[in-house]
């Protein structure tokens, strides 16, 4: 019987994962592999600290280096997270023939590029299921499921935290703040929780998705990146007067020669599939142009689900070793060498029905400056709320939906509406996904 | 630049996708295989008959022999269905060293463990991703994706012309009979639709789920098998009240050392994401240990998205004929021949929540024949509707939903009740899933 040796990088929740599924499921896998999956090093922060995983203490270093250049390591898991020192990790463990697997999704995002010529290069194995989406096999659908396709659009629910707080507004009417507060006292968010709600963790994995799917190398940057952070229960309760769910989406897909990749909140029809992947869960839709549009749901996060990935990539890797290919360009997808950069479309390019509303006085000429405003951008109306008379002139809500505007027309709009300062806070902007040509 | 040669058996709707996914998308896949993929042979029934796509007339036979026999072919695309010749044609195939990518749902699911054991005595590739819920790469989830995991349980919506009916009947209060005839307008039933409506199409799909996930062989004949013909817009409305849908649903799912394998009706809460996949869509629901319940849907049949899932298949087994590792032995699943059968548990040990719909005269009496002879079954009643007295005493409804009960409990009290001839008409039962312990 061979053996598959295996170097963890971090032993956090997702590395306790892979060491659990390996004592629980290690047996059965060795018996189908032929061969043995053992964790040969593990490289943690604080040797100290007690885990949730039984890991001999004779493995344990402090210093991550140890396993990347460990002889006795055949695939490196980094699940330590973050951009440095994963990198220089990575490159190390690439340069010394190490295969990899990572769940860092943020370093691929910003690094990708740098990460995938290094492995192609030295001719050993990425794999990368873990970085978005937990368990649900998106990666592998994008490299095999649909290879045959043109990939023509990615939508995504990819970040458990905001879709669980989100939903949690949603259904049970109640604000951001309490929302968050429930979500941290549950675990699905952190102390600080600027990358979930912010939208940043969404751009990061669309951003994987998208070179993925797209065969391009991504400009982190030139991905338009807004959070939930201002949403209110009234957006929330407009959203569903008007037949519509708010969801945190990450959207990438063909506009001619562009790629549209963007993350806001937007508005999609109460009917679609997405719009009821409600609480942690992550849905990823894809649509290619001979599969049509596919979805895939699943927990997406989660010590099992992750390991689950994790473990995926890592059979994977073994079946190629087993086979002796392991390394070899797979044709199933294009060298990061032979990719073409696709121009990511400015967000002002965007063509989009939005939602808007505006905080006004409840006076003669308010509408009139508003609906001028818009009417001279070329932004038309297709319908309009106000309601609630406020006691001593206090600010009322007037909530527009356009029909399909181009953003730089409707900013222009805003800009000049806000000079006239009628409106007495910033108004709320939603696109709606679906209505856009 | 190498060749990838292709012989197609049966050039209708599927073979005519593939056929057209080449023209279109060759080039491009081409280039990313350094490989050409032609069609050199295609059998079809009417040679004369004119196609959806174009195929060099020169390489087109009436004899499917000619195909599996071509010395000219690496790969052989089955897609002609039925159980013969396309058994023997597969066999034959392997015989002669070629790869296979079959559609044929109902051929793995009857004469499965003859092909997979002759594909692995003849070391060769066998793919079936399009027998399975069309582009959805459910195939590939559970050989790669879940790879790692222990698969508890497989949930399906796998034969889109029973969901576009019950769709429809749920959507839009439709009949049975109505629904139908809508379907065959659209060309999403056949003339003859019973391999649809009667739950064998379905049955077939689950049985080879469940065969790859549970790593068994499985006996066709074992699973308990009901379809949709017998539901009446009544139900329907009724499962709305309850807070639940009506689906033609496939379950499979270990319970101790059997495993549980039906295909029938089923009500689902509402609220459950299968439960709002609506229209030809197809869902399956995959619950693993470690990567919890995840979900797939898309569309289940079609021109593109077949083309699609058999194009997939091609293109893997073109990767490992790059790399010279086709035919060997994937670690990534159990081979047939090391397959360990399960116990199928018989429907009679089934526990399940029961909607029981009798159909009984108004009177004195009626209630109390019922309800005894449940109770002496130990069927215990969670909740119970009668409604809309008749004129001149004509039969009503009374419609009961059961708390957890073993079906053959159920049986003898049904059976029971049926000896009484109170029943005005035979009582109608649907499972509830998800209900049961």
């Amino acid at each position: 019987m061979g053996s598959i040796r295996l170097g963890i990088i971090g032993l956090g929740v997702v590395g306790c994962g892979v060491a659990n599924l390996l004592r629980e499921r290690g047996s059965a896998l060795a018996t189908r592999f032929n061969a043995s999956f053992t964790i040969t090093r593990a490289a943690v922060k604080d040797v100290k600290k007690s885990r949730d995983a039984e890991v001999d203490p004779s493995i344990i270093t402090a210093d991550p280096f140890d396993v990347v250049n460990d002889p006795n390591v055949d695939i490196v898991i980094e699940v330590m997270g973050g951009e440095n020192p994963a990198l220089e990790l990575l490159l190390t463990a690439a340069k010394n023939g190490k295969s990899i697997v990572t769940a860092n999704k943020r370093l691929l995002a910003i690094h990708g590029e740098k990460i995938y010529r290094a492995v192609e290069d030295a001719g050993v194995e990425l794999g990368f299921e873990a970085a978005v989406a937990g368990a649900v096999p998106v990666i592998g659908a994008i490299k095999t499921g649909f290879a045959a396709n043109r990939i023509e659009a990615i939508h995504g629910i990819i970040n458990g935290t905001s879709n669980y707080i989100l939903s949690r507004m949603t259904l049970e009417g109640k604000s951001y703040a309490d929302a968050l507060k429930e979500a941290q006292a549950l675990g699905y968010a952190e102390a600080d929780p600027t990358f979930d709600v912010e939208g940043i963790d969404t751009a990061h994995k669309i951003a994987v998705l998208a070179s993925l799917g797209f065969e391009t190398p991504i400009n982190f940057g030139s991905i338009y990146t807004e959070g939930i952070t201002r949403l209110t229960p009234e957006d929330i309760g407009m959203a569903r007067e008007f037949g519509y769910r708010i969801k945190l989406l990450a959207v990438a897909k063909r506009v001619g020669d562009s790629l549209d990749a963007r993350v806001h909140p937007a508005m999609i029809l109460a009917s679609h599939p997405m719009a009821n992947v409600n609480g942690a869960l992550n849905a990823v839709e894809i649509k290619g142009d001979f599969a049509g549009v596919n979805m895939l749901v699943g927990p997406g996060a989660g010590a099992g689900p992750t390991a689950s990935a994790v473990m995926a990539d890592v059979l994977d890797i073994a079946g190629r070793m087993v086979h002796g290919v392991a390394g070899k360009r797979s044709p199933m997808i294009t060298p990061a060498s032979k990719r073409v950069p696709i121009r990511i479309r400015p967000v002002d390019e965007t063509r989009s029905q939005y939602y808007l509303r505006f905080s006004v006085p409840d006076r003669p000429g308010v509408m009139a400056a508003l609906s001028g405003a818009l009417g001279e951008s070329k932004i038309s109306i297709a319908s309009m709320i106000q309601r609630g008379r406020k006691e001593g002139g206090a600010p009322v809500s007037v909530v527009m939906m356009t029909h399909v505007a181009v953003e730089a027309d409707l900013r222009r709009a805003l800009a000049k509406i806000e000079g006239t300062k009628i409106c007495a806070a910033p108004t709320m902007v939603i696109r709606i996904e679906g209505g856009e040509e």
